[in-house]
């Protein structure tokens, strides 16, 4: 992304193009009744790791699969795989972001009404996939407690386009001294929830949340 | 970023540009004398918290100043003045990454020619600021041990640009199982340091090696 006017004109049309293709997809979604979850983050914040609690978690009543974005490796779906759900990885190449249609084309020849959740792992970064509608029914911003406390103020875009939020690694918090009060006061207005992939705490609720939410 | 033609095309000539303005930034740098390194990382990697020791630390015997890019607010800039050092805050709004313009831009008024080291502190994104030259001799990348040893491999762009690399967090090594020696592997062939800006561990080796670069 740059702010040169020539360059803004260009995204302006490609926005327009990933609008009305995740506009599209969200009605298949709707239609084969398959609720959809994306996860955003910055890298290493603990998508792929909370994402292996929670195919794990929701297989037990329900059928899950996972999308999962990298500019490069297949280690995530490989990761992934084990817990026995469909995977498929999006290798972005250069490309910081998701959109619409490298997940239309990922979906490819899966039967979407042979589900019942679907999440979508974007590349890991704080700025890019704010702006790329992919057609998912719920988006949710990770933060991890070891990145502080500020990230909502400093990547304001990406938590306000965010349906929940979900602060990680809180096993670590009194070791990186995380103060969990200032943190939710700067996600602001969002569904919280605390969770630590490693000890399980707070997935559970996570779950519960999910399955109300769809 | 994205991957279509007319985009690719357009960023084509920006990279362009930006190449011939960092160039002129370079040869401007090398007039006045000033050694300039940038930080790259993912947001909460530490780059501030290394800045700040390292410009303490340096300014015992050399004169030093630092730029800071910021989607939004100025915390950064503020939190580095205490330092005593000319900070300045670059908000890049929606851009990802610093260029060579908004460098340039930050510089007015500053007489380089009193400088020794001059730091430009990027965005955190492991991804946009991969692509642009900043004009700076040297582009320090930093991974936290709480990320995980796979960023290397993940988002090798900005590895492959980088001339050093530095593994912050280190005090917290064990408590996340980081694995030093596949992280290296990762890697590859940069010089790595071990730091931890909250013990202070590893600073005073990276700060020699940085007297020993200039």
């Amino acid at each position: 992304m740059s702010g040169t006017p020539r360059l803004v004109e260009v995204r302006k049309n490609i926005l327009k193009h990933n609008d009305e293709l995740a506009r599209a997809l969200r009605e298949r979604f709707a239609a084969a009744g398959v609720f959809v979850v994306s996860l955003v983050s910055s890298p290493g914040a603990g998508k792929t790791a909370l994402l292996e609690k929670l195919l794990g978690l929701l297989a037990e009543r329900h059928r899950v699969a996972a999308l999962v974005g990298d500019l490069a490796t297949e280690n995530d779906a490989a990761r992934l795989a084990r817990s026995g759900a469909p995977v498929r990885q999006i290798v972005t190449g250069t490309v910081c972001h998701l959109d619409a249609t490298m997940v239309d084309r990922a979906l490819e020849g899966w039967d979407l009404a042979a589900l019942d959740f679907l999440f979508v792992e974007n590349v890991g970064n704080l700025v890019c996939p704010a702006s790329y509608d992919l057609g998912e029914n719920l988006r949710m911003v990770l933060l991890s407690t070891t990145e502080g406390e500020d990230k909502p103020l400093k990547y304001p875009t990406i938590f306000h386009t965010a349906d929940v939020a979900v602060v990680t690694k809180i096993d670590l918090a009194e070791a990186v001294e995380f103060d969990r009060e200032t943190a939710r006061r700067n996600i602001g207005n969002l569904p919280v929830f605390e969770v630590s992939s490693k000890t399980g705490a707070g997935v559970a609720e996570l779950v519960e949340f999910l399955r109300g939410a769809k």
